[in-house]
């Protein structure tokens, strides 16, 4: 199944089931008026929801015209966000970039931050953001919504609880995450609102793509109208199994929790970064200093994960603009 | 106003105003159905709420008797849960408690991490746990819940949108602790569910206690029954001003947002600590180790704070069990 979440007065939005092309659409709000609500109550709302959505691919139910633009994110808000920094490759470009010292068990635990998760961004939302001087970036990822998860999940029973799959930008604002790293409390000023893609679909939606609780997609990032990366996300150093038991350590998840996978990242450099930071580090690496500036005012960024061979995706796409707040 | 969230069959809980001396109680889920609700309709709800208050208090309205045994958290999820480390005192210790490098600029910039804010404890819930090897401490805390702050916010505008203070438990497993500093991440393994004492109340209430954007009380803490420890929170380092505009530096925060002061610790050592890390780094500094373990499955501990010369307090207690998960 697909899904958006149409704006409107409420905290969640209304919740639209798209179909699989996403030409079509249709308000599902008699089912459960919002897909937080969805995903809370997953057992009794499943099936409805797949018989309305059979009804809308097949055309016995018409639907309307899906505009994306008037989508927020699938999920304006959830009950927790943590990120994880699963494509070991970036961590290892920003431990060079930050001048941090090196993070110890690296390759055996997750890292993982807490985010904020009270106020997400729409696909075309504008991000307003309060200084250049901030060092404004994109980080291109994946990310998984969550039905409950007990406090100790295997990696295996905490797969078994994805509900959804999205693709989200991660504003990171590089100025503070140097100071913020060194203080050992994490990021928070460095990671304002994350912007998601329109579309969640269930794991179903991507076939042979979603496997090894991996979203085998490549995901195209454009900044300005420029081409600036294609990195692919099989090549996450852990699974979304391993991030979730790690979530879940010494807690248990509510319904509704968002994993995410932290910047996707590979190691050939043909395929280009999805963020300006790993970009930065490496003509450090080449040519001893840092090319590539920041995002200004203005400046927009484009992501859209793609399907082999073809110009589209399950997610639909961010393009988002940063203003001055 | 002194507000308290009965436990039903919501996530939210249901809202009573309790009367002044914490004896009786009335439901106003009339007028709000929940105190997170009345958070969020602020303007709307202040004033009804304020004339069931005084009836109750006059007793022109009879309630019924208050029984904090029925109660959860006065937001049993919040939109978002940030604490700050506001006492330097507890933060200098923790530095050589932990080992970890000198942390920047702490004179000068607030300590805080994001914590999970779905699955808050309310006062006399047992605490699941997964293991006693995982180092399970407490930190006795005062907490702010929040109207909206824009971003940008001065520490005296985030002050004007202080509208509750609260008593918490910030619970702390501290073998994960410095491996998550270390990685520069933040705690995430290491802070399991926060518990709340029962009663939230509006700063009016504490008079003249509340005063610089602090809680100027003392916070007593019994471990098994046996005093531990009764910190001052005037002492903060940074006030709630501070803690608040920098958590909206580059974010807003939506209504319900719960800031806090970190562990209360105090520089004289004859007011003991409100968590045990601090008095085995106390004890590593006179006797070379630390001689006191950390909890064990079965312990309990009891936090109260109180006004001057009375064993009574604003929040009423929070009295917990740890359990095995």
């Amino acid at each position: 199944m697909k899904f958006a979440t149409l704006k409107d007065q409420t905290l969640d939005g209304r919740l639209l089931i798209v179909c699989r092309d996403l030409t079509r659409c249709v308000d599902a709000s008699s089912i459960a008026p919002s897909l937080l609500h969805a995903v809370q109550h997953w057992a009794e709302v499943e099936e409805p929801l797949r018989q309305l959505y059979d009804k809308l691919n097949s055309g016995v139910t018409a639907g309307q015209p899906f505009n994306p633009f008037l989508c927020t994110a699938p999920l304006p808000r959830s009950p927790q966000w943590c990120d994880g920094s699963a494509f070991l490759n970036h961590a290892n470009l920003m431990e060079q970039a930050f001048k941090t010292p090196p993070i110890p068990d690296l390759e055996r635990i997750p890292l993982m931050y807490q985010g904020a998760s009270d106020d997400f961004l729409g696909p075309y939302d504008d991000v307003p953001l309060p200084s250049e001087a901030d060092g404004i970036d994109f980080e291109g990822e994946f990310g998984v919504i969550l039905d409950h998860v007990a406090m100790g999940s295997t990696p295996q029973q905490a797969l078994n609880q994805v509900r959804l799959l999205v693709q989200l930008n991660d504003w990171s604002l590089r100025a503070m995450g140097p100071r913020e790293m060194r203080s050992g409390f994490g990021f928070l000023q460095a990671k304002p609102s994350t912007s998601f893609a329109p579309i969640a679909v269930t794991p179903d939606e991507l076939g042979d793509a979603w496997r090894d609780g991996r979203v085998h997609l490549e995901l195209h990032v454009e900044w300005n109208g420029a081409h600036f990366g294609h990195p692919h996300g099989g090549q996450m150093s852990f699974g979304f199994g391993d991030l979730i038991a790690h979530a879940a350590r010494t807690r248990r998840l509510s319904a509704g929790t968002i994993i995410g996978t932290g910047t996707v990242s590979n190691t050939s450099r043909e395929v280009g970064s999805a963020c300006i930071a790993e970009r930065r580090v490496i003509e450090m690496i080449d040519y001893g200093d840092a090319r590539t500036g920041f995002m200004r005012f203005g400046d927009r960024v484009r992501m859209q994960a793609r399907l082999p061979g073809t110009d589209d995706g399950p997610f639909g796409v961010i393009e988002q603009q940063v203003v001055q707040a």
